[in-house]
């Protein structure tokens, strides 16, 4: 089974690398860019085929692991 | 207008990041992960209401700046 997971920074949290990002697509003349936020995902290959046992895995490893739960949020998807 | 550009490292192209995060969930007890790859997501606010033109916008600033496109693969979402 494949899974998607996308750690995304919580509103109000400052992000430095979306405002760099941000302020190089408009000096590259991408006038109508607003606000850019940056995260992460992580594709992650599960053995199984249980999609309920697998979101469980997921959730803990995001807790543990893959996201810093103070300031990101985690959205996880399975792959068809 | 919102938007969310996905940006994974093309298959084949070694991920130390991935393998390191692999092996990290490995000790931590969840025996069942395979393979880790980790990308990028950026969240870009646009100004205009014309997707078309919008998808075009995104798929030059992919080409120009947010992804490498000799090692990355980049995909293109538009948020409703």
């Amino acid at each position: 089974m494949k899974a998607r997971v996308t750690v995304t920074l919580k509103a109000g949290v400052l992000d430095p690398q979306g405002q760099a990002i941000q302020g190089s697509l408009k000096s590259l003349g991408f006038a109508g860019v607003g606000a850019v936020r940056q995260g992460k995902v992580f594709d992650i290959l599960l053995e199984g085929t249980d999609e309920a046992a697998a979101r469980a895995d997921l959730t803990r490893m995001c807790e543990a692991l893959l996201a810093n739960t103070v300031i990101e949020n985690y959205a996880i998807e399975i792959v068809p």
